[in-house]
């Protein structure tokens, strides 16, 4: 017997499940008030450190920001199979199952999207703070690992679309959801990690063409 | 009715499959000789580019092979949903029934595999040939680039086993094919890019020390 719920595919079968408890806005309000505090902090934290550009201030801000995304909110996910039977109100439960309205896929526990969370928590999470560390201590590394971890989350984020098209792309619950979770929401993990990419390529090509010119010289 | 079939799980349904025609030694022996072939091409080929090191004319063999194997191989498999239906023996059709034996969800085209595929047939392939072209014209990018492309082939194949793990990890004919094709095989694409990615990433790391010391001096 199918539970009811408001996921599409609708006979996707989820034993068990108990609603949504918190409202919309609080479950968004409380990601975003989070993430406005932590965005402050580090902006406070990386005024600290010695010849920091603006621009670095702002990545470092990103980097934290995206690292506790993956960690905390996808870690969540990947260690909760279970999230949608929480009978006591679970913020983080609450999250995905929102979530989900967009893409029925994570509450479905997909194979495709539970695979690019784990290598997102286990391996990006982690890189994402290392790279926030490395900009503020100005090590040799950062810019190569700042394109190693946003060519992963570009990866990434490819893949899911793709797989979803490949499946039909009917696991959202309406069109409003569809543009604001799955198109919207996801579009951050696009046009940030593809800026940063061109970014730190261009810093490490002048970086090698310095190089060059040194080892000819020294000839 | 399901079509009798030598792939495991025995139920996937593969309408109007017509049974692998060459023996596997002519599809493996195939391969083996067209790849030879094309990396003493490339070996030789590249002696003809001044101050190429050795390990630079290995690496230009390789990024030349895994291209081709990407563009051709994979690229039949992608555009080719239907392969296995050819009714005349078609070399690359053979090949990917054959490589089945080992992973069924190529021929039961898994979305998962496919999304990987597209991937890498799309971007990695082409990626690949530029890497070989940039490595013997000594381009600023060549490091950078081989990183990037080393990265997606990671990426790729970690996500093709852990997805394959969450499903049960039952989608070989039987051992000899999952530690042949399915284990063995793939592995080059495991230890080969990791190698690259840290040779690659210790000659950036130390140009951009050369930068930051060049910076120094000039102030």
């Amino acid at each position: 017997m199918a539970a009811v719920h408001p996921f599409v595919p609708q006979d996707l079968i989820l034993p068990d499940y108990v609603p949504i408890m918190l409202p919309q806005l609080t479950i968004l309000g409380i990601y975003g008030a989070a993430s406005v505090l932590v965005i402050t902090f580090v902006w406070i934290l990386s005024g600290m450190f010695p010849k920091i550009s603006k621009a670095d201030k702002v990545l470092m801000c990103w980097w934290v920001f995206t690292g506790f995304t993956h960690m905390f909110l996808e870690g969540y996910f990947v260690f909760t199979p279970e999230f949608y039977k929480q009978k006591s109100p679970t913020y983080l439960a609450e999250v995905w199952k929102e979530y989900s309205k967009g893409d029925s896929r994570y509450i479905g526990r997909d194979s495709t999207v539970v695979a690019i969370e784990v290598i997102t928590i286990l391996l990006e999470g982690p890189a994402c703070l290392l790279a926030a560390y490395a900009i503020a201590t100005r090590k040799v590394y950062s810019h190569l690992l700042q394109i190693a971890v946003s060519l992963g989350q570009l990866y990434g984020t490819a893949l899911y679309f793709i797989t979803s098209y490949l499946d039909g792309d009917n696991f959202s619950a309406s069109p409003y959801y569809y543009y604001s979770y799955y198109i919207f929401a996801n579009s951050f993990w696009v046009w940030i990690p593809s800026l940063i990419v061109i970014r730190s390529w261009k810093k490490l090509c002048a970086a090698a063409r310095i190089q060059d010119r040194t080892k000819t010289k020294s000839r």
